[in-house]
């Protein structure tokens, strides 16, 4: 039997989700990758108009305070509290931490069930710093009591909130539920919160976590995903005890600290932006989603989600019997100008699945018009 | 026997170089990274004074153009031409390369002869990534003949040019020597080149690297040395094809692109500011260099160095009899409000040497003196 990660090894790099956005770069339409890439709302506006001022004023503080700042006004944005024990390690990148997650995982973990679907490069480090990594349905993060199979089998749980790219997320009820049955099986749970800002339900993660007794845990959070700033961002790393050693002697090995630019310029836009800049970008999100949904539902190929997801992206599902090979679908695509994924990256362990193309949302509103045109053409 | 990475692993973190660079931020005076921290040269304010402007050019261009572009103008300013055939990879800093470089060995090198001293961060990536690091004086670098019993003996040979803390490099001759000795020894040629562009004698490694026949190799540069530009940086990966899909595949799950903005930044830096900059970059460090010799000639306790040493770091002697425990001797430096590194962590393998500890240069003038002033009252 092929094993989902090991036997596609030669030139694996080139099947990745991140190698589909590296050529979208290229294209005339770019909706392929999650980052942001559109016009800052007026609440970011007043901060991203500012860099000058911003980077004098970094060169002269702290960065372990400026790190500090920064995780607290970014988690405030979230409606999340840091728990005052807990030391953020900063990352350049979420990706970056989530190497570091793989290793920490590693040093006694030896397995990992990993929800699916989901951004591959999740299951990918995990497996690369030495972790078996095995596929279970997102369906079951909302079903603790069928959960609970899972997380008996296997020494830890990895989980996406909300998920990627569908937006799936759980309720506080549920994440106790999840972390008790982690802590009764003494398996680690780790949740990749990088599109948390997204979700309508921002209950406090850390409080469920740091209140399940023996619960082993860790969360990634990522500014990345919410502001319009050009990909300077931060992946945030937290971690209980069990975890702290190794992903602090990793972090040493790997960072002095970010810029202390990044740190001051993504504290200020928490801060100054804050949470209504917040309400603008998912208002800016949704209008696109309309845009979309409106503007193929009379689409003889694609079919637009219906889900209430609030994620910056939207699937579009289509028949895979009218498109038997996606490469072909999103190839097809590119030549008229348009990048987008395809499910099949997500699908990371290559599970039969209802298939979809991808468009991100974090894009300006005449991007995504141009590109619903482009498909709304397909016959 | 004891194995020096192996038997430290409780709170590793806690003893790395970093971790001290880390502790120095909040110290009246800090001279312990070897980051920039100065105000930028003439060349360089041309670039850092028009941050908003570059933030905005920066979003309307292909970001795989972008990294292109830096490579080429950063390759430049350092006497480097990147060979047609070969694609760079542009990570967020040098150590995130650096944990890559470890990966791609540990795909079939099971040994590394890493060169001691040199900042612990070399060998612990290479370590962490499992693959078995034993030291070699820096002395052999630049005698052949010695390292080849070395060269034969282990499946890579991981070396610094110039060297960390010490400035050592070595000629082109050397260099194609130790090139032709890895390739008839089948042993994989890794060089850190962070430090590059201080170097007084900037040959074209990568014409010597790919000009000789069969050898793998891989190359590290790193921006985050050269520039005032806060941290801002980037670490760029070049290698052979032996190396070449590994470290794709790990680039692929890492990193989408840095921020653009850093890579225009970057490259603006190198082609704007250019070589004149490196010119008055240099000239600043060697000018704070006259004042740490000068201030602490009659000092009874710091020996100056008296090579020529073109790094952006300095070595100060000291007898190890009247300090036998150099951790205390740096407390008692912080104490009078200067923070510095020790040799210690250069010496990562901890073999016996003259200890000494490292003052960092890529300060403003004024730093440098009062740090001076607070050695130079030691007796």
């Amino acid at each position: 039997m092929q094993h989902y990660l090991k036997d596609n090894k030669a030139q694996r790099d080139q099947l990745t989700l991140t190698h589909f956005e590296r050529k979208a770069f290229s294209a005339m339409l770019n909706l392929a990758d999650g980052h942001v890439r559109r016009q800052p709302t007026p609440g970011e506006s007043k901060v991203m108009s500012n860099l000058q001022s911003i980077y004098e004023q970094s060169l002269k503080i702290d960065p372990v305070e400026l790190e500090a700042r920064l995780v607290k006004e970014q988690l405030a944005v979230c409606g999340q509290v840091k728990p005052n024990e807990i030391t953020p390690l900063v990352f350049f990148s979420g990706s970056e931490a989530l190497g570091v997650v793989g290793e920490a995982l590693a040093v006694d973990c030896k397995t990992a069930a990993v929800v699916e679907p989901t951004f591959d490069n999740i299951p990918h480090l995990i497996y690369a710093a030495g972790v078996e990594v095995t596929p279970f349905s997102e369906e079951l993060m909302a079903k603790p009591r069928e959960l609970e199979g899972i997380i008996r089998k296997y020494h830890s749980l990895v989980i996406t909130l909300p998920n990627n790219p569908s937006g799936i997320s759980i309720s506080k009820a549920t994440l106790v539920e999840i972390a008790k049955l982690c802590a009764s099986h003494n398996t680690a749970l780790m949740i990749d919160a990088s599109f948390r800002s997204y979700s309508t339900n921002k209950f406090d993660f850390y409080a469920v976590l740091t209140g399940t007794k023996d619960l082993d845990w860790m969360v990634l959070e990522d500014t990345g995903k919410l502001w319009a700033a050009n990909d300077l961002k931060a992946g945030i790393l937290m971690c209980s005890e069990r975890f702290f050693p190794k992903a602090s002697e990793l972090f040493h090995d790997l960072i002095l600290s970010i810029s202390p630019f990044v740190l001051l310029l993504l504290a200020e836009l928490a801060r100054e932006a804050g949470k209504e800049a917040v309400k603008e970008v998912i208002a800016h999100i949704q209008t696109n989603r309309s845009i979309v949904r409106e503007g193929l539902k009379n689409s003889p190929i694609f079919q637009p989600d219906t889900t209430d997801s609030q994620l910056s992206v939207e699937r579009l599902y289509y028949d895979e019997k009218v498109y038997p090979d996606q490469r072909k679908l999103l190839e097809h695509l590119t030549s008229k100008g348009l990048a987008l994924t395809g499910s099949g990256g997500y699908y990371w362990a290559g599970t039969k699945h209802k298939v979809f193309v991808r468009l991100a949302l974090a894009r300006d509103k005449s991007a995504v018009e141009r590109a619903v045109a482009i498909l709304a053409k397909e016959t």
